[in-house]
């Protein structure tokens, strides 16, 4: 254990410190003793591990420790995971919760994107002695750091200005079914949702450049579609192409797809990194959507891991227009609290860097846009339905048509489901979402 | 919920599918209804979600669904995180331990990293409905989809022709300080312990490309000094440089490095992403090590996440010379049965792939070594303390000798505190241990 006269190198008084030099950290963690100490230790392990060479007078912590600048704690009954703790400490006789705010001195580093995930989620953290569990709940970034990224190029009012829509929400539809489903039929469900009224025909997840649909062929054809609806419907169609690949393949897709007229591309950004998505952001000229595959395995647990805000924050850093990530519904295990964290984190003010604009996701269909409007109080959102729109009775058209009767029904003030009894497809889809 | 006769489509016997055309995976997770069920709607979120269009006769789960091939259940009393549970189905009644295995088609997305973590650890794996908690545990790949990826470059016996040591462990070591400390003084740590018997001198993981310590300087004052030390000595020594940044960098730093006399290097890579690795791979002549940043936040809830050989065997793939992960050390948080499944995912057969050199790490010194051999039972494994060897009273060169002399006792099969008697430097260390 750390002497005292060391531990308190790693505090200081938040006025005693140059705030453009340092990012803010909030974690939240369980301590197997005395937390002040044990915050000491979380800072050196991520920054000044060994902060003087044997037999040398030096002292690296002043200028590149990570320091605390705040810190509550309450003793509680039991860890919040028994087993870890047992692994952690085996005789441990205590049990803390411990709230820090820690300034990191981004000299360390600089502004770089996985050096930045290196120290906030790296070993020093989520190994950090005495600790049993740990989570990473929010980020602040003075604006000296923030002017070192572009941040997103179109923003929430780019892509309003894109699609000429202002009076609403953005109106998103996920191509199902996807996987499987050749080239042909699947940019005809594309152009039928289309010219029912959706403004975002977006690939899934899953979809890649496959050897039964390439990106290629299918970009060709959606491309074509968009034209076509957009010709009929006198509307701005956007069609969002996920180019997800090994990172030496995401530009080359990216061209290919915006070639044959994608003008919205879209990454899986952890599992690709993401700081690839800022590689992306300096390459292309359409905006860029997110989506959160892995973030789960992370964000979940409510006393591990990482709050879903910071790689919102971080994500929007990178270039972000759109964020598709998990929303109001059981399935998706996210609470209100941290979902509307999430779209403030895509609004607020952050620097000169434009917003992004907030999709609170999952197992949606026209009634969602209730539940948003009336979470959010703004039409600065997107719906993403999958099914809601893809498998409705009347097909995707009638499936598109139905958000545009929710919206309308939200517009009037009138519930949802009276508002559907004069209107066939709305009818059908709250039918559908009751079975 | 699903039809029962939908159900079925999820389900099939091993001996029906080509092995060759699907990845096995393994998860365990906590159903709160029916866990055939439940099994069966976690294949179809994660595959073919939507199976056919509207008003079309047709099926894609024959060819594109993920399928169940064994599956046990059993009642337990409480979720593991009531708290999830409650999020994920507010009124639960019973809760399930379910393993499963479940048979993936690849070619629903072919053989690339990202998109692979798309569909074992995305929104369909950790959203799937009616599952409060989930955890990949483990992955096999068949050898077709293994013979698209090169794999380590080296492996465990090019590493030993490269330093020319085959009857012993490799002797790893984190220089430190590292934050903080100029590249002038830095070099000489380094020096100092290739001097006393280090083979490899190794960059920590928080060390980048920065304005305080660019790669540039650093990698050339280091590089000299591997030269001067392989001189000296008549021993090969490897230096290790970390070229984690920017996707867009990563190269160019490795030619920076590589150039200046850095024979191996290192990425972050999860924080980077796999994908990175591999590109690395496709151009890097020297042999490529990882550090487990951020595999923590996945890692260590036991009911949740990832567990860890999941990334051994996937960073394997993607041309992972040297595995540094968490080992024997209760701060490392990790179990001894997942250390030794992590081992044998770097040594086992593995399609023609080379193997990777184990290195489980974390707060080691001279006498880690008796214990790492009497686990693994081999000497091919990599040690790499840090403050173990570089903050040793007598300094890096006493340091690197003590675990020289550690090893000496290890292999005269004599206790290290016994045989510390004789040797000053190994007796330093067991002092500092004790301390």
């Amino acid at each position: 254990m750390m002497k005292n006269s060391d531990m308190r190198a790693f505090f200081v008084n938040q006025g005693q410190i140059d705030p453009e030099k340092y990012i803010r950290v909030e974690y939240t963690f369980e301590s197997l003793t005395q937390p002040d100490l044990v915050a000491a230790h979380l800072c050196q392990e991520m920054s000044t591990a060994q902060w003087k060479r044997v037999d040398v007078d030096e002292d690296f912590r002043p200028d590149f420790a990570a320091k605390v600048i705040a810190l509550e704690s309450e003793e509680i009954n039991q860890p919040s995971c028994p087993s870890l703790a047992k692994t952690t400490l085996p005789d441990y006789q205590q049990v803390f919760r411990v709230n820090v705010i820690i300034a990191y001195p981004y000299q360390n580093f600089g502004t770089k994107i996985p050096n930045l995930l290196t120290v906030l989620c790296g070993e020093g953290v989520f190994h950090a002695p005495f600790i049993s569990s740990i989570r990473l709940m929010d980020i602040h970034f003075p604006d000296n750091f923030l002017a070192d990224f572009q941040g997103p190029q179109f923003g929430i009012s780019g892509l309003r200005d894109m699609l000429d829509i202002y009076d609403r929400p953005i109106l998103l539809g996920v191509i199902k079914p996807n996987v499987g489903l050749p080239p042909i039929p699947f940019a005809e469900l594309a152009y039928q949702a289309w010219l029912g009224g959706l403004d975002i025909a977006k690939e899934d997840e899953q979809m890649s450049d496959a050897a039964w649909s390439s990106l290629a062929d299918r970009s060709k054809l959606l491309g074509e579609k968009r034209a076509l609806a957009e010709k009929e419907t006198g509307q701005k169609k956007i069609y969002l192409a996920n180019v997800t690949d090994e990172i030496n393949r995401i530009l080359p897709l990216h061209d290919i797809a915006v070639k044959n007229g994608a003008n919205a591309v879209m990454l899986n950004s952890m599992t690709t990194g993401i700081s690839a998505m800022r590689m992306l952001r300096k390459h292309s000229r359409v905006p860029i959507t997110s989506h959160f595959d892995l973030f789960g395995a992370m964000t979940q647990i409510p006393f591990h891991g990482v709050r879903e805000v910071v790689f919102t924050k971080i994500q929007r850093l990178a270039g972000m227009d759109i964020m598709v990530y998990p929303g109001f519904s059981g399935r998706l295990k996210t609470t209100e609290e941290d979902i509307l964290a999430s779209v403030q984190a895509c609004t607020e003010q952050m620097g000169n860097l434009k917003t992004t604009l907030p999709v609170p996701a999952g197992s949606q269909w026209a009634g969602s846009l209730e539940t948003l409007y009336n979470k959010l109080q703004s039409i600065d959102f997107g719906i993403v339905p999958g099914r809601g729109v893809f498998n409705h009775p009347m097909g995707p058209k009638g499936g598109a048509v139905s958000l545009r009767q929710g919206w309308d029904a939200v517009k009037s003030g009138t519930p949802i489901v009276e508002y559907a009894q004069g209107h066939r497809e709305l009818q059908l889809a709250v039918e559908m979402h009751r079975s």
